[in-house]
């Protein structure tokens, strides 16, 4: 990387989707809607502006596009509602937000986003909607987070025996979104966004608004964001691992995150994740069978991949 | 230590009581809690039982005590309402439960307990009551929590300018609890549970029920219960980069614990943890004025100590 170069990367959900169904009907619009998170945070950068604003902006392009399991489209709860949970670090200040179980607030980013430089860290359930009200953020009814294709999967994660799945174990939607990025002056950034899981308890909470687990950033080390089996993810506080044993054994980030993903399986979870490191490597490992992701460097064309061998230049 | 030998160790709270107030009135009443809640872990262990089954046991006895700041007689939030949080973590499995924003059940380490080995790590709200009821956990009024001292102390607060404040800045009633253990078979575990801080605002939560932040334990390394500013702990996923510093770079655990405590207080937060490592080795740092704490190996009597330099065997 060149020194000053800015870098964006987003994700889309780790998912069960096997790569012989690469050719699936929806997998255009989910590349398309990764490129556009990419775009989005790639126009924040390299106007100067931070990697906090940046990863911000990704992550509310994918929970306003319903193809995610974030925000509009989101994964429906067991009992038919959603549930917003995300989470948001500064990795210049270590400053910190998060909100669990928002219903109201259209984009939980942002409202992740007002909290983290007050004196709280974490707001849950209707009181996290009224802060974020109370910030100007737009409030929206339930039925626009509501999508006809989460209700029918809904119905047939409910038909194979009322177990939970992860948010895109078929063809048609994706998953919990999040965002690292990298600005001029050096800072880091991440974000995680999410529903939760399919026919998941109502109150349930993986990783994804845990910092530590699906979020961290700290421009010392890198900035992750994380996505899969959340409660796993939760259980190993996933990303502080990452970022210690990158810190602390001097491995690089691949080898960090493999090594915190075998953490992960070891309590049953599978899943990937985003590392950014301050000098721009990036590196997105995953054990689950796919992981939706895009990327670009300064001014590039975002590529986007959905499986490991694969990618493609989306100019 | 002696191979085989067990330990109990608890805390009821970091907090701001200067020495100087060292005979205040309330300080009997603490030590004796403090010593009951050794005692309810030390007996569980002591008959061959789990060091979970120690923690649970030893926490519930503060919850029920209405001197500290989890269960009966928790610190209220802003609107005069209580939300209890509690996490456990198993060190031999790295099972792990939590519960946020409880207003129902009696006991929330219980409850957190419940949750442990099953799929989900997280419940908030009124949904984790629910869980807890339905596992056949005591429900009551949200009357059995309020304390008249509480009320008066909300109302204090409140005059003194609107802001939150540590749970047990003056003098009659303690803080957030927590305790690890180390039972016969080597096996470690770690429990917290609070109300939060004196004015916050309902739906805040703190590091107190995040895996990785207030609580952790692996048998391989240590188990850890925090009290503090919590959103500077969760912030800085306290538990885990404490484990981490002992694992990865051979630290002792009063320097690993110290190290990152001075990382909190970057992030404008004070406190102290409980850590106690697999070969039954004990460290109780803190940089908050004092941390009420009591501990004891096998069948000992149990030592209390409120502030650094004093403590007290209560036989």
């Amino acid at each position: 990387m060149t020194a000053g170069q800015t870098v964006i990367a987003v994700h889309g959900g780790a998912g069960q989707l096997p790569r012989r169904q690469r050719e699936y009907p929806g997998r255009k619009g989910v590349e398309l809607g990764i490129a556009a998170a990419v775009r989005a945070g790639q126009q924040v950068l390299t106007k100067g502006g931070s990697a906090v604003r940046a990863v911000a902006a990704a992550v509310a392009v994918m929970e306003d596009n319903e193809l995610f399991n974030a925000g509009r489209g989101a994964a429906l709860c067991t009992d038919g509602t959603v549930e917003l949970s995300a989470s948001i670090m500064n990795g210049r200040t270590r400053a910190a937000g998060a909100m669990v179980g928002l219903k109201r607030t259209r984009n939980p980013v942002l409202a992740a986003v007002e909290l983290m430089d007050h004196a709280h860290c974490l707001l849950f359930g209707s009181q996290g909607d009224a802060y974020a009200a109370a910030a100007g953020l737009e409030q929206v009814s339930s039925e626009y987070f509501h999508t006809k294709y989460r209700e029918r999967q809904l119905q047939r994660q409910k038909k194979r025996g009322d177990s939970t799945a992860l948010d895109h174990n078929d063809e048609s939607a994706h998953g919990t979104v999040g965002a690292v990025a990298l600005d001029r002056r050096g800072n880091l950034a991440a974000a995680t966004s999410t529903g939760g899981l399919v026919n998941q308890l109502a109150g349930r909470v993986g990783d994804t608004p845990v910092i530590g687990a699906g979020t961290w950033a700290d421009n010392r080390i890198c900035a992750i964001s994380a996505t899969g089996k959340g409660d796993a993810f939760a259980r190993v506080a996933f990303a502080r691992r990452v970022a210690d044993l990158i810190e602390l054994t001097g491995a690089d980030p691949q080898a960090a995150a493999l090594a915190a993903l075998r953490e992960v399986e070891i309590v049953k979870g599978e899943g990937g994740c985003l590392v950014l490191t301050a000098n721009g490597q990036l590196t997105m490992p995953f054990t689950s069978p796919q992981m939706v992701r895009g990327w670009a460097a300064g001014r590039d064309a975002p590529t986007v991949a959905l499986w490991a061998d694969e990618s493609v230049v989306l100019d």
